[in-house]
């Protein structure tokens, strides 16, 4: 018989449980042998549909971590738990699949980083989940083949669906702010495409509260935009918003110096289009995971085959770090109306100063 | 200083206007000098939008003939009307672009075709807007490059806007039915891209009246099917409609051996896109003209330099009398709930086989 | 523990492979317990592919019939043995999921509709793998809705990506002609949306052969084109082709009486769009499969919870005999060049006159 | 008879010769009484090309403006010629239509918006194109309908095709920088969408070269992207470039706060996609006229009815002055690295803390 891997998820919220059903339903070589949440309503939840098919429900973490034959960890909680329970399962020799962000402080991050590095055997995954879609992994594939020449401009989006509620002011409180939340999956993308080792040279950010007020109070805002120079010639810019009326509205663009990719310029839920009197409509994802389902099913597959097989990750910890650290500075130059400048080797220009005198 | 063509328009209803506009304002080599229609109405219409730039009105059609130093007609006026009049023009020694189609009865189309013939000093012009279109004229160059290969199967539509009023019932009393109204385009397309010299093999039609029962009354539909094979492995397959919601909806599909050329496959007004709550809108064209108003103009254009330069048209009149042929065989075929045969010559079996009785 | 549903696939094809696939690793409440291929290259892929997994592989369908606890079957084996299979396992009490079509031969499938019936409680599908796609299900939703007002007209087309190879050619000597093989997608549709019980009055069919030759032997086409009328003022018309350069190009469309839906209007395999010198281009799916991947999962899913449930399957055996019906009638048609009537009851006129005398 | 404007065309280079054209052949209400330019051969052309219609061809500029009854001229030569002449013929009390940029310089601009008020029976129109397009213009209407809610973020490109040669270098010479010649449209639409009288808070600017080393020379780019702040919550992002492969790529987007616009978010040369082995490919406009070329005739019909009726401009002369003092700004924020920030009059805050010193 073939082995499974034995896999645990921690923290069982909105997406949560998605990566316990992935890993229930739809990774074969996978087998979800548990799962945990303080929160009792998460309980109930996993006992209804989790337990019968065999899995064990934890109230706490540690706990859990001591799960007889447990191979690996899917970290999902809250953000803040996302570097400790990592570091605590990389402790225990297990694998871990960490929601992004590592965290929204980069030495944090950067502490998790070098936990993992000491393990080498261990895969530490930190789940950008638009790695794992098609069409992304499609432009890469292009670029990487040189069918654009050198990626030199790349513009991309990560935009909300406009809610009705207070959901985007009671979620910016840990969020990180829209730079660290939303587009950090931007930045990851653009590390991608313009390669890992690729060194931010300059850092500006700049906002607008138009629908949530609430947002101030958190230094947040709802509507973003970024523009990051890199050493070597290349650029990228972002834009985030809460505010899009038609759905989740997520576009990448990679301008190479012979070509250029467009990924999702014209977005479309299904292949349906309704022709009514007033003109043709098609309707587009409403959610994140509406548009991505696929990328997260993919990616805990891939995670599983890594570990069952002791093969490489498709990309490292590390750029994770890199990520956060970009998102953080874009977040600083929002808060004080500043452009933020970095030298060659990737530190900020003022931090670098002050830490001189 | 340059000549001017000298050109009159016959008939000012709707279209007519639209050609004596065309000609007055777009067709730089040509002076509208006069233009006729018997109804009141339109003459004051001309006396208002017209006359103050030099064209003289008239009532009577063969007064019009005599303006002096008329060198061209454009004849636009009631279906009824266009053979007589494009005869007679023609018997003046005049030029004429006729509007489609000559006449819906096709021996009435063969005597202006042949009285056509008897000058062939004459330019002589059957109005297939869609031949003076861009886009088409575009699938026309790749088609006749050898990018697809043999053209082999040809679907195409013409299909109206619904409209909430009795509009298309009138209309069907002389419009000589759905299919020689609307889907002669259609067929005229099949001849260009096919080639001219296409022979008809068989024409079915099939058709239901979904909206508007009054035009049963008439033998018409609302809604028309017709399959046309040629000899030599060609097949065309036509739509038309009278209750398109959104708008007007033309689509033409050319399939090769070795590709395929879609005209209009995605109709858009023009290069805007709404996002709204319920998804992503955009606006069609609404009429027949919206859709190709430019093309209208190009064919005043040069019907124009044909006649200045005495250079070829871009198609022949023959081509109008084998377009209704066709048509008129749909019709006969959707009354009778007949496939009707022709033989390798073009010649309607059932007929040939009565004529020899 | 939760119960999965013990299922096996017979015949290990092209498609048979991906059915015990997706009954192994895509459909959780599903367990593959066993498989059949008379053909050693077939069972060989079984052992190595799923064996591992706990899948008994069996060379004869009759033995595999009594694997212990076996409580459905997919029959997914040549179309030829579709119908014996399904039958022997109705017999044996088990349910099953059949490939379309059940048999090319009328009186064939009705004998395993009948045979169904005599077990009211087996399920027993006919796998019209479109019936599951997202995109057909959101248009049949808007249509039950009565969004589009009564449904009027439908166009929809099979067509696959040319071979450079004698596939085809092979294929037709079974496949019953491209209209039962290809086209019976398109009927299927046609019953779904216009009503399963629609009574067809009329089908015509025409067709060419562009590009292989080889297909005259069979009586078929490579590319076909019929018009199917309904009692009650419905027509439907289709298109299939077996030499789409582009790739797989399966295009539908509603006409209401009062709007009108797309499905697959612009085909693209993802959300890539390249931009190079010579404009902007999109890759499509290259097979059914690739197009309809998603579709068959659902498929597998919801027989099995149908099964376990004891839950309505979506749709009725008896719609693939008429489906099926229509598809010969279009084969017959076109190979005699006639129009076939039907009476108000559905029956062929001709057959029932001949019945007569 | 009607009266026609007596119109002359300045400067026959490429963009002066097409407004030749258009007056010529394209505005019925216009007469184009004389045309100028200083170089031989573009008054080659003119005379084969203009004086068969009786347009008389001068060497200066001074002395045609001279022509007996001429009342508007097109000022369209280089660059650095547009103020100067604009200013002589609003002396000579004509009305002008100047090819956008007045001047690369605010003062000059200004020189010429305070000429013009000196003589408010005079209309002088600065010739931002996009202006007179259909779709911005139809998304101007449901902008100005409250269709979106408040304008708040605008996102708008103007992109060339790569050319193979070294135009785009010699064009840096004069043209004022990327930011001042392309994005000047963008920031154009901008005050158009957000408010002639919006006041710019900010500007941010950002570039390299990628494919014309050339440009540096001259300190400009042929990637460009900037960020600008408006006072009252609003943003705008721009991007240019001049290495677009597939062709002209002119997009723009408003976000509102209940709805977005895209103009021209899938661009398309024509209404034909071709089927080939390796995808579906639509082919895009070459050449701003090629995208724009309905908007220049359209420009030229409304200058003509304006100043015939004596009725408003569409849009205010002031708006091109800070339409390039935007422009400037980004030229200074790219070569100096910095963020210039204004205050809430929209002066320079540097340049206002200089001038208290």
């Amino acid at each position: 018989m073939v082995r499974k891997l034995k896999v645990a998820v921690s923290g069982l919220g909105r997406m949560g449980a998605r990566h316990a059903r992935h890993f229930l339903e739809r990774t074969p070589r996978a087998e979800l042998v548990a799962a945990c949440d303080p929160d009792p309503k998460a309980r109930a939840w996993a006992k209804q549909c989790l337990e019968p098919y065999g899995t064990v429900i934890y109230e706490d973490f540690d706990e859990m971590l001591r799960h007889p034959g447990l191979e690996a960890v899917v970290v999902s909680g809250i953000t803040s738990e996302h570097a400790p329970q990592t570091s605590r399962a990389i402790e225990k020799d297990l694998h871990v699949l960490c929601e992004k962000p590592l965290s929204t402080d980069i030495a944090t991050c950067q502490r998790v980083v070098d936990a993992a590095k000491q393990k080498p055997h261990l895969k530490v995954l930190c789940g950008f989940s638009r790695r794992f879609d098609a069409s992304y992994r499609d432009a890469w594939n292009q670029i990487d083949a040189g069918d654009i020449g050198r990626a030199t401009v790349i513009r991309s989006q990560t935009c909300d669906k406009y809610r009705d509620d207070d959901y985007f002011v009671q979620y910016a409180k840990h969020s990180g702010g829209i730079f660290v939340d939303a587009n950090v999956h931007d930045i990851d993308l653009t590390l991608w495409y313009f390669g890992q080792d690729s060194i931010v040279k300059s850092v500006s950010a700049f906002g607008v509260v138009a629908r949530y007020p609430g947002l101030k109070q958190y230094g947040d805002v709802d509507n973003g935009i970024a523009v990051v120079e890199f050493w070597g010639g290349r650029i990228a810019y972002y834009f985030s918003s809460r505010m899009m009326m038609a759905g989740q509205t997520d576009t990448t663009e990679v301008i190479g110096t012979h070509g250029k990719l467009m990924i999702n310029a014209s977005p479309a839920n299904n292949l349906v289009e309704m022709h009514e009197p007033n003109g043709i409509r098609r309707e587009i994802a409403q959610t994140y995971y509406d548009r991505f389902e696929q990328a997260f099913v993919t990616e805990s597959n891939e995670f599983t085959a890594a570990v069952l097989d002791n093969t490489k990750l498709p990309f490292k910890l590390t750029g994770a770090v890199q990520a956060v650290k970009i998102g953080a500075a874009m977040t600083k130059s929002l808060r004080t109306g500043k452009k933020i400048d970095f030298d060659e080797l990737g530190n900020e220009i003022e931090e670098v100063q002050k830490a001189r005198l």
